[in-house]
């Protein structure tokens, strides 16, 4: 049973009486956001975050940004994403290890924080595992809106896992896209995308092989795991005037384009310090042309020049999508009157006082920890 | 009130029974971190993270390091700082802040994360603001038993802020101090800590200036908190066979000690890489000499060369130190069974079916959100 999903009070903690709202983190877990998404509806979110995540691309200049810190193992990888602006922090921890679901466990987990510049104080601690999908979903339908065909209706969607319906749903609701080709190698992949997207009104065609899904698709979207140097989109497949939104190609030694589709496409990426190291673009020459997003969005570069050229989306996910995802489900939750205060932080009388912690309590409580603190 | 420190299980979280142990971290709360300390002791926590962090220094090849990843603004910094072994990673939260006890906050506060290497997993939350206290002063006392002289029992005490109980309790339980000479610019935070070691066994030396406190210290430990150039120690307050424990020259900009100090000491540093960069040292040439810790605790390098030598332990706080105190913290709190389970993780039945969760919960609910979720 999927315990987490019940939408009773029950699931949530305890709200600490004694944790300050001043300095304790509201705190979101997987089930409040997935409450949270269910009552503001899952249009509202996709849509609202992409809002976000246009208007903090749209002031790119105001972050303090790096490529994220990565910890590599023979399995996989954790990451730290930190960005800030002039009064907002925000950092994502999140792990990518393809062989999880074997085990029963997620390829991707995540989690983050908010934090006030001015202070160091932590505002809001969140599950991201669910809202980086939603993130990563709205930040390749954004793109796509400035980067596809107008026209665009029909999507390929290779790769069938846990990010595809977020995929086919923002591409829904924020493109106009009526018609899904859907494949994967793994088929009850592809069958639990279809039965989570029946009902959606999109036509779901369920196709062979990579080269059937590709066939009239105006965009394809790529979103596989294998954390190694993969070609699921060759030259011969792609068409003039495509738009490929290429997402599972987002670590070093993941790759999911051809370098021959590369040199045929006008290639965006998000932040191209990151992305060369990440992307697909990393078999590219470190002077291969790209276009950041931003750039576009703000008017400062075109996006797609003609109606046949072919446009890639490097997408490798950045700092600053989950920065404007935390701010818009904080919001949200805020509103709601959602989450609860985590007493993460200690609460100080004084605060050159933190040892005073140790030593009050109640008054038995006290002397009793008195006698052990003071044993030598 | 200091409300965070009242003993009774009130202010922890309730267990939230649909969080599974697989995914779902222990989270060990501000005020669960005082009960673990007062219910082990204070000398025995010291004790025990000063050995994990020994026994972790002394496999120092093992660890994937790196320098700490900081967003510097006009007020303080915030810091990410993570590590791992083939097994374990961790990363702590720290901002640094010296202006906010005007405010009435806490200069430093924390928190950090352990996870399993293998899967990418969230073993552990914790508070870090109290522990970062006591692994801070561990580290001090750990490295003066390997560099100071061992006849050492009186220890100069600069700056009288939040840290300074705990280097304090520290030198007295691992190195054997029985006087402290302790000044503040700040009187009321010198009377504080007077208050706060009374009982301790300690013999307090209250002192009007610096020069005043170092004079017949073995040890002189310099804590204090602005976030600027600043000569606590200059070369004629030094005498022969003196360990100075820096601690507050920290980041960038911040200094203590000056530089002919340093040019009259032989110098330790914990990770050469940040410290140059952070550390007293920030003010030397790039190839001055310095001695890693660790290559003391192995053997590899002399610590003290003889009684008269002047040495310099110029700490800047390291992840490595973070990930052993978290390390003991998870460990104790398993043995006392403290905690709580936090559902940050989605629980799936199917790894691939993330937007599964949002479909799933109870019947009428489900109904619900499913015309919420595809209404377009």
């Amino acid at each position: 049973m999927n315990t987490l999903n019940h939408p009773s009070r029950r699931h949530f903690l305890t709200s600490d009486t004694f944790a300050s709202p001043l300095i304790s983190p509201l705190y979101l877990s997987a089930p409040a956001v997935v409450e949270l998404v269910q009552r503001k509806g899952l249009k509202a979110c996709l849509t609202g975050i992409a809002d976000f995540i246009q208007a903090d691309f749209m002031r790119w200049e105001d972050f303090d940004k790096s490529a994220r810190v990565a910890n590599h193992s023979a399995n996989g990888v954790i990451e730290l994403m930190p960005i800030s602006d002039h009064s907002t922090y925000s950092f994502k921890y999140v792990n990518g290890h393809p062989q999880n679901t074997a085990i029963g466990l997620s390829t991707v987990m995540a989690f983050g924080v908010v934090a006030d510049v001015a202070t160091g104080t932590p505002l809001l601690l969140s599950e991201l595992t669910l809202t980086t999908a939603l993130r990563t979903a709205a930040t390749s339908a954004l793109a796509a809106k400035f980067l596809a065909r107008p026209d665009s209706r029909v999507m390929a969607l290779i790769g069938n896992g846990a990010q595809s319906e977020f995929q086919a749903f923002a591409f829904q609701h924020l493109v106009g896209i009526d018609t899904v080709r859907l494949y994967d190698v793994d088929a009850l992949a592809s069958a639990k995308l279809m039965a989570n997207l029946s009902g959606s009104g999109l036509t779901l065609v369920l196709c062979d092989s990579i080269g059937q899904a590709v066939q009239g698709a105006d965009i394809v979207t790529t979103v596989t795991a294998d954390k190694s140097y993969a070609t699921i989109i060759s030259a011969d497949l792609i068409q003039p005037g495509m738009h490929i939104n290429g997402v599972g190609g987002d670590c070093p030694g993941k790759t999911e384009l051809s370098a021959d589709v590369l040199r045929a496409s006008k290639v965006f990426v998000e932040y191209a310090p990151q992305s060369r190291v990440e992307g697909d673009i990393q078999q590219m020459p470190h002077d291969f042309e790209v276009t950041e997003l931003w750039q576009v969005l703000k008017g400062q570069q075109t996006g797609r020049d003609h109606a046949s050229q072919i446009t890639v989306f490097d997408s490798v996910g950045f700092a600053l999508e989950d920065f404007s995802a935390m701010r818009f489900m904080h919001a949200a939750a805020l509103t709601l009157g959602m989450g609860e205060r985590l007493a993460l932080i200690p609460q100080l009388e004084d605060p050159k006082n933190l040892f005073g912690t140790l030593l009050k309590s109640t008054a038995s409580a006290r002397l009793e920890a008195s006698e052990r603190l003071c044993a030598t």
